[in-house]
Protein backbone atom coordinates (compact mmCIF):
# COMPACT_ATOMS: atom_id res chain seq x y z
CA UNK A 1 0.00 0.00 0.00
CA UNK A 2 2.91 2.64 -0.73
CA UNK A 3 1.74 5.50 -2.41
CA UNK A 4 4.88 7.68 -1.80
CA UNK A 5 8.14 6.26 -3.93
CA UNK A 6 10.35 8.27 -1.88
CA UNK A 7 10.03 10.67 1.49
CA UNK A 8 12.15 13.24 1.46
CA UNK A 9 13.41 15.29 4.50
CA UNK A 10 15.10 18.12 4.89
CA UNK A 11 18.04 18.34 7.49
CA UNK A 12 18.64 21.05 9.52
CA UNK A 13 15.45 22.46 11.86
CA UNK A 14 13.73 19.28 10.50
CA UNK A 15 15.84 16.28 11.36
CA UNK A 16 18.28 18.40 13.96
CA UNK A 17 19.03 21.97 15.57
CA UNK A 18 20.56 24.44 13.59
CA UNK A 19 19.39 28.12 13.15
CA UNK A 20 19.56 28.09 17.17
CA UNK A 21 23.51 28.11 16.38
CA UNK A 22 22.92 31.13 14.32
CA UNK A 23 20.81 32.76 16.44
CA UNK A 24 22.89 32.44 19.16
CA UNK A 25 26.33 33.51 17.38
CA UNK A 26 24.03 36.31 16.04
CA UNK A 27 23.22 37.55 19.23
CA UNK A 28 26.62 37.59 20.59
CA UNK A 29 27.41 39.84 17.51
CA UNK A 30 24.95 42.22 18.12
CA UNK A 31 26.79 42.31 21.93
CA UNK A 32 29.74 42.99 20.29
CA UNK A 33 28.71 45.90 18.39
CA UNK A 34 26.45 47.06 21.24
CA UNK A 35 28.78 50.39 21.68
CA UNK A 36 27.95 51.23 17.93
CA UNK A 37 24.41 50.31 17.47
CA UNK A 38 21.17 48.64 18.46
CA UNK A 39 20.76 45.19 17.47
CA UNK A 40 17.78 45.39 15.44
CA UNK A 41 20.05 47.62 13.17
CA UNK A 42 22.81 45.43 13.31
CA UNK A 43 20.38 42.28 12.71
CA UNK A 44 18.54 44.49 9.52
CA UNK A 45 21.88 45.43 8.01
CA UNK A 46 23.61 41.94 8.55
CA UNK A 47 20.51 40.10 6.84
CA UNK A 48 20.76 42.98 4.26
CA UNK A 49 24.50 41.22 3.79
CA UNK A 50 23.73 38.10 4.07
CA UNK A 51 20.96 38.38 1.01
CA UNK A 52 23.56 40.47 -1.19
CA UNK A 53 26.26 37.60 -0.47
CA UNK A 54 24.02 34.89 -1.33
CA UNK A 55 24.96 35.08 -4.43
CA UNK A 56 29.09 34.55 -4.49
CA UNK A 57 28.87 32.81 -0.67
CA UNK A 58 26.01 30.77 -0.95
CA UNK A 59 24.25 29.10 2.16
CA UNK A 60 26.45 28.06 5.00
CA UNK A 61 28.31 28.71 7.61
CA UNK A 62 31.26 30.12 6.46
CA UNK A 63 29.07 32.45 4.30
CA UNK A 64 27.52 33.29 7.80
CA UNK A 65 31.14 34.59 9.12
CA UNK A 66 31.91 36.30 5.81
CA UNK A 67 29.15 38.05 5.99
CA UNK A 68 29.24 38.48 9.68
CA UNK A 69 32.45 40.08 9.09
CA UNK A 70 32.17 42.59 6.22
CA UNK A 71 28.99 43.75 9.01
CA UNK A 72 30.97 44.31 11.86
CA UNK A 73 33.67 46.30 9.59
CA UNK A 74 30.69 48.52 7.64
CA UNK A 75 28.96 48.91 10.75
CA UNK A 76 31.80 50.22 13.34
CA UNK A 77 33.22 52.14 10.04
CA UNK A 78 36.32 50.38 10.20
CA UNK A 79 36.96 50.69 13.67
CA UNK A 80 36.18 46.80 14.94
CA UNK A 81 39.74 45.36 15.69
CA UNK A 82 41.38 42.10 14.03
CA UNK A 83 41.14 40.52 17.75
CA UNK A 84 37.20 40.98 17.12
CA UNK A 85 36.98 39.88 14.01
CA UNK A 86 39.41 36.55 14.65
CA UNK A 87 35.94 36.12 17.59
CA UNK A 88 34.11 35.74 14.92
CA UNK A 89 36.05 33.32 12.85
CA UNK A 90 36.36 31.12 16.25
CA UNK A 91 32.54 30.93 16.32
CA UNK A 92 32.07 29.81 13.07
CA UNK A 93 34.62 27.14 14.26
CA UNK A 94 32.14 26.44 17.08
CA UNK A 95 29.26 26.32 15.13
CA UNK A 96 31.14 23.36 12.68
CA UNK A 97 31.86 21.66 15.52
CA UNK A 98 28.55 21.72 17.50
CA UNK A 99 27.00 18.86 18.37
CA UNK A 100 24.13 17.66 16.63
CA UNK A 101 20.90 17.27 18.67
CA UNK A 102 17.99 15.77 16.90
CA UNK A 103 14.82 17.28 16.94
CA UNK A 104 12.03 15.55 19.45
CA UNK A 105 10.78 12.54 17.65
CA UNK A 106 13.53 11.90 15.11
CA UNK A 107 15.13 8.97 16.68
CA UNK A 108 12.40 6.76 17.08
CA UNK A 109 9.84 8.22 13.55
CA UNK A 110 13.02 7.94 10.88
CA UNK A 111 14.07 4.27 11.48
CA UNK A 112 10.55 3.04 11.88
CA UNK A 113 9.44 5.09 8.85
CA UNK A 114 13.07 3.55 6.65
CA UNK A 115 10.87 0.07 7.12
CA UNK A 116 7.94 1.37 5.17
CA UNK A 117 9.33 3.82 2.46
CA UNK A 118 12.62 4.68 0.96
CA UNK A 119 14.03 7.50 2.39
CA UNK A 120 15.86 10.51 1.14
CA UNK A 121 17.68 13.87 2.63
CA UNK A 122 17.61 16.59 0.15
CA UNK A 123 19.60 19.83 2.13
CA UNK A 124 21.34 22.67 1.43
CA UNK A 125 24.36 24.26 3.07
CA UNK A 126 28.18 23.45 3.36
CA UNK A 127 28.62 20.23 1.74
CA UNK A 128 31.56 19.19 4.31
CA UNK A 129 29.25 20.75 7.09
CA UNK A 130 26.22 18.98 6.15
CA UNK A 131 28.02 15.90 5.85
CA UNK A 132 29.35 16.29 9.02
CA UNK A 133 26.42 16.49 10.04
CA UNK A 134 24.70 13.71 8.92
CA UNK A 135 28.06 11.36 10.00
CA UNK A 136 27.33 12.66 13.55
CA UNK A 137 23.58 12.27 13.92
CA UNK A 138 23.65 8.44 13.00
CA UNK A 139 20.84 8.21 10.76
CA UNK A 140 22.85 8.27 7.41
CA UNK A 141 21.80 4.75 7.08
CA UNK A 142 18.26 4.75 7.28
CA UNK A 143 18.79 6.94 4.03
CA UNK A 144 18.38 5.35 0.90
CA UNK A 145 19.98 8.66 -1.23
CA UNK A 146 21.48 12.47 0.42
CA UNK A 147 21.39 14.75 -1.51
CA UNK A 148 23.09 18.00 -0.86
CA UNK A 149 22.52 20.74 -3.27
CA UNK A 150 22.86 24.77 -2.83
CA UNK A 151 19.48 26.05 -4.06
CA UNK A 152 16.36 24.50 -3.42
CA UNK A 153 14.61 25.39 -6.54
CA UNK A 154 11.96 23.96 -8.46
CA UNK A 155 14.12 23.08 -11.06
CA UNK A 156 16.55 21.70 -8.63
CA UNK A 157 13.26 19.50 -7.25
CA UNK A 158 12.81 18.38 -10.77
CA UNK A 159 15.76 17.44 -12.05
CA UNK A 160 16.13 15.19 -8.45
CA UNK A 161 12.90 13.23 -9.58
CA UNK A 162 14.10 12.38 -12.92
CA UNK A 163 17.36 11.61 -11.67
CA UNK A 164 15.06 8.88 -9.63
CA UNK A 165 12.67 8.16 -12.25
CA UNK A 166 9.99 9.57 -9.16
CA UNK A 167 6.67 10.93 -10.36
CA UNK A 168 5.72 13.86 -8.19
CA UNK A 169 2.54 12.75 -6.99
CA UNK A 170 4.50 9.48 -5.48
CA UNK A 171 7.10 12.34 -3.91
CA UNK A 172 6.82 13.62 -0.48
CA UNK A 173 9.15 16.75 0.88
CA UNK A 174 9.15 17.23 4.77
CA UNK A 175 10.78 20.31 6.13
CA UNK A 176 10.57 23.72 7.90
CA UNK A 177 10.81 26.18 5.46
CA UNK A 178 7.78 27.14 3.06
CA UNK A 179 9.99 28.67 0.64
CA UNK A 180 12.66 26.14 0.29
CA UNK A 181 10.52 22.61 1.07
CA UNK A 182 7.30 22.77 0.35
CA UNK A 183 6.25 25.77 -2.27
CA UNK A 184 8.27 24.31 -5.33
CA UNK A 185 7.18 20.53 -4.40
CA UNK A 186 3.73 21.80 -4.57
CA UNK A 187 3.81 23.89 -7.66
CA UNK A 188 5.61 20.47 -9.42
CA UNK A 189 2.12 18.08 -7.66
CA UNK A 190 4.36 16.79 -5.16
CA UNK A 191 2.88 16.42 -1.56
CA UNK A 192 4.85 18.52 1.19
CA UNK A 193 4.44 18.44 4.66
CA UNK A 194 5.68 21.67 7.10
CA UNK A 195 6.74 21.49 10.41
CA UNK A 196 7.16 24.78 11.26
CA UNK A 197 11.06 25.47 13.59
CA UNK A 198 10.82 27.25 16.41
CA UNK A 199 13.27 30.16 14.74
CA UNK A 200 13.23 31.02 11.21
CA UNK A 201 15.56 33.04 9.57
CA UNK A 202 13.73 35.60 7.51
CA UNK A 203 14.69 34.59 4.49
CA UNK A 204 13.32 31.20 4.57
CA UNK A 205 10.01 33.07 5.25
CA UNK A 206 6.97 32.73 2.79
CA UNK A 207 3.21 32.70 2.83
CA UNK A 208 1.34 29.85 3.35
CA UNK A 209 -0.19 27.96 1.16
CA UNK A 210 -4.01 27.79 1.76
CA UNK A 211 -4.46 25.43 3.93
CA UNK A 212 -6.93 22.58 1.98
CA UNK A 213 -3.87 23.01 -1.26
CA UNK A 214 -3.67 19.76 -2.68
CA UNK A 215 -0.96 17.71 -0.72
CA UNK A 216 -0.18 20.36 1.39
CA UNK A 217 -0.07 19.37 5.28
CA UNK A 218 0.94 20.92 8.36
CA UNK A 219 2.66 19.45 11.18
CA UNK A 220 3.79 20.44 15.00
CA UNK A 221 6.03 17.55 15.29
CA UNK A 222 7.94 14.54 13.31
CA UNK A 223 5.71 12.42 15.44
CA UNK A 224 2.43 13.05 13.81
CA UNK A 225 3.67 12.07 11.00
CA UNK A 226 3.17 8.56 10.75
CA UNK A 227 -0.83 8.83 11.69
CA UNK A 228 -0.91 11.45 8.91
CA UNK A 229 0.91 9.17 6.18
CA UNK A 230 -1.14 6.39 7.35
CA UNK A 231 -4.21 8.40 6.81
CA UNK A 232 -3.18 10.02 3.45
CA UNK A 233 -2.58 6.09 2.06
CA UNK A 234 -5.67 4.93 3.18
CA UNK A 235 -7.73 7.94 1.45
CA UNK A 236 -5.99 7.50 -1.70
CA UNK A 237 -7.23 3.48 -1.78
CA UNK B 1 34.70 -1.33 -28.43
CA UNK B 2 34.45 0.94 -24.75
CA UNK B 3 36.47 -0.53 -22.40
CA UNK B 4 35.79 2.08 -20.01
CA UNK B 5 32.42 2.27 -18.97
CA UNK B 6 32.79 6.13 -17.36
CA UNK B 7 35.62 8.60 -17.85
CA UNK B 8 35.66 10.77 -14.79
CA UNK B 9 37.45 14.23 -14.84
CA UNK B 10 39.20 16.36 -12.00
CA UNK B 11 37.65 20.46 -12.91
CA UNK B 12 39.44 23.08 -11.17
CA UNK B 13 43.01 22.93 -13.27
CA UNK B 14 42.37 20.05 -14.80
CA UNK B 15 39.14 21.59 -17.24
CA UNK B 16 40.01 24.99 -16.20
CA UNK B 17 42.53 27.38 -14.57
CA UNK B 18 41.86 27.88 -10.81
CA UNK B 19 44.99 27.93 -8.58
CA UNK B 20 46.77 30.51 -10.42
CA UNK B 21 43.37 32.82 -8.96
CA UNK B 22 44.48 31.08 -5.48
CA UNK B 23 48.21 31.48 -6.44
CA UNK B 24 47.41 35.57 -7.07
CA UNK B 25 45.33 35.86 -4.01
CA UNK B 26 48.40 34.64 -2.36
CA UNK B 27 50.72 37.09 -3.61
CA UNK B 28 48.70 40.40 -3.05
CA UNK B 29 48.28 38.76 -0.11
CA UNK B 30 52.01 38.38 0.85
CA UNK B 31 52.36 42.29 -0.54
CA UNK B 32 49.35 43.81 2.04
CA UNK B 33 51.68 41.97 4.76
CA UNK B 34 55.17 43.24 3.48
CA UNK B 35 55.48 45.43 6.31
CA UNK B 36 55.70 42.60 9.04
CA UNK B 37 57.39 39.67 7.04
CA UNK B 38 59.11 38.31 4.19
CA UNK B 39 56.50 36.25 1.71
CA UNK B 40 58.16 33.17 2.15
CA UNK B 41 57.57 33.38 6.21
CA UNK B 42 53.56 34.39 4.79
CA UNK B 43 53.20 31.41 2.60
CA UNK B 44 54.35 29.17 5.26
CA UNK B 45 52.29 30.49 7.96
CA UNK B 46 49.11 30.62 5.60
CA UNK B 47 49.62 27.01 4.57
CA UNK B 48 49.71 25.85 8.21
CA UNK B 49 46.94 27.74 9.22
CA UNK B 50 45.20 26.14 5.86
CA UNK B 51 45.89 22.68 6.64
CA UNK B 52 44.88 22.83 10.35
CA UNK B 53 41.33 24.47 9.32
CA UNK B 54 40.48 21.68 6.35
CA UNK B 55 38.38 19.57 9.38
CA UNK B 56 36.56 23.02 9.65
CA UNK B 57 36.06 24.59 6.48
CA UNK B 58 36.91 22.14 3.64
CA UNK B 59 38.07 23.13 0.58
CA UNK B 60 37.29 26.02 -1.47
CA UNK B 61 37.73 29.98 -1.94
CA UNK B 62 35.29 30.79 1.29
CA UNK B 63 37.70 28.15 3.31
CA UNK B 64 40.58 29.80 1.80
CA UNK B 65 39.38 33.94 2.67
CA UNK B 66 39.06 32.37 5.96
CA UNK B 67 42.28 31.03 6.58
CA UNK B 68 43.63 34.21 4.69
CA UNK B 69 41.68 36.45 7.74
CA UNK B 70 43.19 34.74 10.53
CA UNK B 71 46.37 34.33 9.14
CA UNK B 72 46.54 38.00 8.66
CA UNK B 73 45.44 38.66 12.42
CA UNK B 74 48.18 35.74 13.09
CA UNK B 75 51.06 37.37 11.57
CA UNK B 76 50.25 40.97 12.56
CA UNK B 77 49.64 40.42 16.43
CA UNK B 78 46.27 42.34 15.63
CA UNK B 79 47.79 45.15 14.21
CA UNK B 80 45.75 44.07 10.08
CA UNK B 81 42.99 46.66 9.97
CA UNK B 82 39.74 46.08 8.92
CA UNK B 83 39.70 47.87 6.12
CA UNK B 84 42.31 45.33 5.14
CA UNK B 85 40.31 42.42 6.45
CA UNK B 86 37.88 43.74 3.92
CA UNK B 87 39.91 43.90 1.11
CA UNK B 88 40.48 40.04 1.79
CA UNK B 89 36.88 39.58 1.63
CA UNK B 90 36.56 41.68 -1.99
CA UNK B 91 39.38 38.88 -3.02
CA UNK B 92 36.98 36.11 -2.65
CA UNK B 93 34.17 37.77 -4.25
CA UNK B 94 36.15 38.33 -7.51
CA UNK B 95 37.73 34.75 -7.03
CA UNK B 96 34.59 33.38 -7.17
CA UNK B 97 33.25 35.66 -9.76
CA UNK B 98 35.82 35.49 -12.55
CA UNK B 99 35.35 34.30 -15.37
CA UNK B 100 36.35 30.35 -16.48
CA UNK B 101 39.02 29.79 -18.83
CA UNK B 102 39.40 26.77 -20.13
CA UNK B 103 42.54 24.70 -20.70
CA UNK B 104 43.69 23.66 -23.78
CA UNK B 105 42.10 21.39 -25.87
CA UNK B 106 39.33 21.27 -23.35
CA UNK B 107 36.71 22.55 -26.11
CA UNK B 108 37.41 20.19 -28.71
CA UNK B 109 38.67 17.13 -26.99
CA UNK B 110 35.65 17.04 -24.44
CA UNK B 111 32.78 17.48 -26.65
CA UNK B 112 34.90 14.51 -28.79
CA UNK B 113 35.01 12.28 -26.19
CA UNK B 114 31.84 12.46 -24.92
CA UNK B 115 30.61 10.96 -28.55
CA UNK B 116 32.59 7.85 -27.90
CA UNK B 117 32.35 7.27 -23.76
CA UNK B 118 30.19 7.96 -21.08
CA UNK B 119 31.72 11.00 -19.14
CA UNK B 120 31.75 12.22 -15.23
CA UNK B 121 32.71 15.43 -13.29
CA UNK B 122 34.08 14.09 -9.95
CA UNK B 123 35.66 17.45 -8.00
CA UNK B 124 35.65 18.56 -4.83
CA UNK B 125 35.41 22.27 -3.47
CA UNK B 126 32.25 24.65 -2.36
CA UNK B 127 29.32 23.47 -3.85
CA UNK B 128 27.92 26.93 -5.28
CA UNK B 129 30.83 27.62 -6.80
CA UNK B 130 31.90 24.41 -8.61
CA UNK B 131 28.44 24.43 -10.01
CA UNK B 132 28.35 28.34 -10.87
CA UNK B 133 31.94 27.11 -12.78
CA UNK B 134 30.51 24.30 -14.99
CA UNK B 135 27.91 26.05 -15.83
CA UNK B 136 30.16 29.13 -16.73
CA UNK B 137 31.94 26.90 -18.69
CA UNK B 138 29.30 25.41 -20.88
CA UNK B 139 31.07 21.87 -20.82
CA UNK B 140 27.96 20.87 -18.44
CA UNK B 141 25.87 19.12 -21.06
CA UNK B 142 28.87 16.52 -22.33
CA UNK B 143 29.09 15.41 -18.85
CA UNK B 144 26.31 12.37 -17.37
CA UNK B 145 26.90 12.80 -13.89
CA UNK B 146 28.46 15.92 -12.04
CA UNK B 147 30.15 14.61 -8.60
CA UNK B 148 30.67 17.53 -6.65
CA UNK B 149 32.45 15.92 -3.33
CA UNK B 150 34.11 17.86 0.24
CA UNK B 151 37.15 15.23 -0.10
CA UNK B 152 38.16 12.61 -2.65
CA UNK B 153 39.32 9.44 -0.83
CA UNK B 154 39.71 5.94 -1.58
CA UNK B 155 36.55 5.22 -0.13
CA UNK B 156 34.61 8.00 -1.88
CA UNK B 157 35.76 6.57 -5.03
CA UNK B 158 34.68 3.00 -3.70
CA UNK B 159 31.33 4.85 -2.67
CA UNK B 160 30.73 6.18 -6.41
CA UNK B 161 31.42 3.51 -8.52
CA UNK B 162 29.19 1.37 -6.48
CA UNK B 163 26.65 4.17 -6.64
CA UNK B 164 26.87 4.03 -10.55
CA UNK B 165 27.80 -0.13 -10.55
CA UNK B 166 31.32 0.75 -12.70
CA UNK B 167 33.65 -2.05 -12.35
CA UNK B 168 37.42 0.34 -11.08
CA UNK B 169 38.52 -1.86 -14.09
CA UNK B 170 36.19 0.26 -16.33
CA UNK B 171 36.84 3.03 -15.07
CA UNK B 172 39.52 5.69 -15.96
CA UNK B 173 40.09 9.10 -14.17
CA UNK B 174 41.74 12.66 -15.59
CA UNK B 175 43.11 15.22 -12.99
CA UNK B 176 45.93 17.38 -11.88
CA UNK B 177 46.48 16.12 -8.27
CA UNK B 178 48.16 12.98 -7.29
CA UNK B 179 46.82 12.20 -3.76
CA UNK B 180 42.84 13.13 -4.76
CA UNK B 181 42.98 12.04 -8.65
CA UNK B 182 45.71 9.27 -9.30
CA UNK B 183 47.00 7.50 -5.90
CA UNK B 184 43.24 6.52 -4.64
CA UNK B 185 41.80 5.31 -8.26
CA UNK B 186 45.01 3.04 -8.90
CA UNK B 187 44.90 1.50 -5.15
CA UNK B 188 40.95 0.51 -6.32
CA UNK B 189 41.96 -0.97 -10.02
CA UNK B 190 41.29 2.29 -11.87
CA UNK B 191 42.91 3.98 -14.76
CA UNK B 192 44.16 7.38 -13.19
CA UNK B 193 45.84 9.95 -15.95
CA UNK B 194 47.81 12.54 -14.72
CA UNK B 195 48.09 15.90 -16.60
CA UNK B 196 50.19 18.31 -14.27
CA UNK B 197 48.88 21.96 -14.05
CA UNK B 198 51.57 24.86 -14.13
CA UNK B 199 51.15 25.33 -10.32
CA UNK B 200 50.63 22.53 -7.63
CA UNK B 201 49.08 23.30 -4.23
CA UNK B 202 51.43 21.92 -2.04
CA UNK B 203 48.43 20.22 -0.43
CA UNK B 204 47.51 18.36 -3.49
CA UNK B 205 51.63 17.15 -3.93
CA UNK B 206 52.45 13.39 -3.05
CA UNK B 207 55.29 11.39 -4.71
CA UNK B 208 54.51 9.53 -7.97
CA UNK B 209 53.52 6.13 -8.48
CA UNK B 210 56.46 4.52 -10.54
CA UNK B 211 56.10 4.82 -14.33
CA UNK B 212 54.96 1.36 -15.17
CA UNK B 213 51.99 1.15 -12.22
CA UNK B 214 49.53 -0.99 -13.94
CA UNK B 215 46.57 1.99 -15.10
CA UNK B 216 48.68 4.84 -14.05
CA UNK B 217 49.63 7.26 -17.25
CA UNK B 218 51.32 10.85 -17.29
CA UNK B 219 50.14 13.59 -20.40
CA UNK B 220 51.12 16.86 -20.67
CA UNK B 221 47.83 18.29 -21.66
CA UNK B 222 44.57 16.74 -22.45
CA UNK B 223 44.54 17.02 -26.38
CA UNK B 224 47.17 13.97 -25.83
CA UNK B 225 44.13 11.83 -24.46
CA UNK B 226 42.29 10.69 -27.70
CA UNK B 227 45.24 8.74 -28.93
CA UNK B 228 46.28 7.33 -25.05
CA UNK B 229 42.70 5.83 -25.57
CA UNK B 230 43.19 4.55 -28.31
CA UNK B 231 46.14 2.87 -27.70
CA UNK B 232 44.90 1.42 -24.29
CA UNK B 233 41.64 0.20 -25.64
CA UNK B 234 43.38 -1.49 -28.60
CA UNK B 235 45.80 -3.53 -26.33
CA UNK B 236 43.59 -4.85 -24.47
CA UNK B 237 42.25 -6.40 -27.42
Amino acid sequence: MVTFDFIAFDADDTLWHSERLYAEAQKQFTQLLASYHDPEWINDRLYQTEIRNIQHFGYGVKAFALSLIETAIELTEGRISSREIQEIVDWAKKMLNSDVELLPYVSQIIPQLSSQYPLMIITKGDLLDQETKIKKSGLGKYFQHIEIVSQKTLEGYEKLLRKYSVEPGHFMMIGNSLPSDILPVLKLGGSAVHIPYEITWLHETAEQPPRDHSGYYELENLGQLPLLLERITQNRE
